[in-house]
């Protein structure tokens, strides 16, 4: 692709950078942008440089914030004893919109992966070790995503927990609520079978 | 979807107003954004909000350009007198890549959408126009996209040509090379066979 300016060319490159978007999406998004109000493409451009100095990181568990600790680490109601760790903030808004949590978080920021060079030492289990060596935690929910990197993870934290005296718990797995079960795969309606639980009608009102 | 930080909220806002992209992958992308070193950036933001003064527009076509006339005019061994009128940069991008095309271009901007209240006036028509009334141009390429707008577009430009003494001509179309015939839809294949050529030898060795 042949760009007929460098300037143009300059910031294709940039949008192209990002995950998921190839040259010719990032050139569709460019034109589009040339054609907003400077105003706009100023406040786009400002948002962008001062994003880094702008966010904090909460300093209990690790989410994105405004301010020293988050939003769900200060609010009282919340069970202080009980953690679940994720590997990005993407999942405690996905977890957030169940409503039906209401202990705190630990953002891991990644998942172990020999492949990509991340070891333990690069995510936040040193501040997650040392929540938990306070004494106040009674429960860590490992909610991690089921794939190689995650489960390699899940059983690094499983091991470093062994020492105390926690209860460590997963999500569970089974077939999804709506899915009709003959398009469930073999692994989720296995798995579904031998984590089977006993009846609950009030799960049924739902 | 309740971002933890009012910084990062509005830069995901920024990023999903972009086309085809969503609240949830304009998070993504954010996410990403905020694993870079700070230089990377304000690299990204300073282009970002320097490009709408930075780029021109050739005074001749309308392409976009880093000079007052862009490359592909100011190329001697273009033919001045045929011009091939295409909706925005990247139609230009995809023919320049053909290598069949050695003509000068003329871009419209957009096409005529009264749903979207697009009309001629709002399109480089006029510019086009006075390149035509030169007396230097013998024949106009329409390359429109092959949809209600570019149909509608290509009918008001042919209108507003016939007062010229000059050739007026349209992209063939016709079933894609490489396509097997039983797949090909019927409109298509409809129409290569009403535009059917001469058999010519020379084309099937490319």
């Amino acid at each position: 692709m042949n760009i007929p300016s460098k300037y143009l060319e300059d910031l294709v490159e940039h949008f192209s950078s990002l995950p998921g978007i190839g040259k010719k999406t990032a050139l569709r998004l460019v034109l589009n942008l040339l054609k907003r109000d400077q105003s706009e493409l100023e406040a786009f451009s400002k948002s962008l440089g001062e994003i880094q100095n702008n966010i904090k990181t909460c300093g209990n568990c690790g989410n994105i914030s405004d301010a020293e600790h988050c939003e769900i680490c200060l609010q009282d109601s919340r069970k202080q004893e009980l953690i679940c760790v994720v590997e990005d903030i993407r999942d405690i808004l996905a977890i957030e919109s169940t409503q039906q949590y209401f202990g705190t978080y630990h953002v891991l920021g990644g998942v172990i992966s020999p492949m990509e060079g991340i070891g333990p030492n690069d995510l936040n289990i040193e501040s997650l070790m040392s929540r938990i060596e306070t004494g106040e935690i009674s429960e860590v929910i490992l909610a991690l995503n089921a794939s190689m990197e995650g489960d390699t993870t899940n059983f690094y934290l499983f091991r470093k927990l062994a020492d105390f005296d926690i209860k460590v718990t997963t999500l569970s797995r089974g077939v999804s609520v709506g899915t009709e079960l003959q398009y469930a795969d073999e692994l989720t309606l296995g798995r579904s079978i031998i984590n089977r639980l006993p009846f609950d009608m009030n799960l049924m009102k739902k």
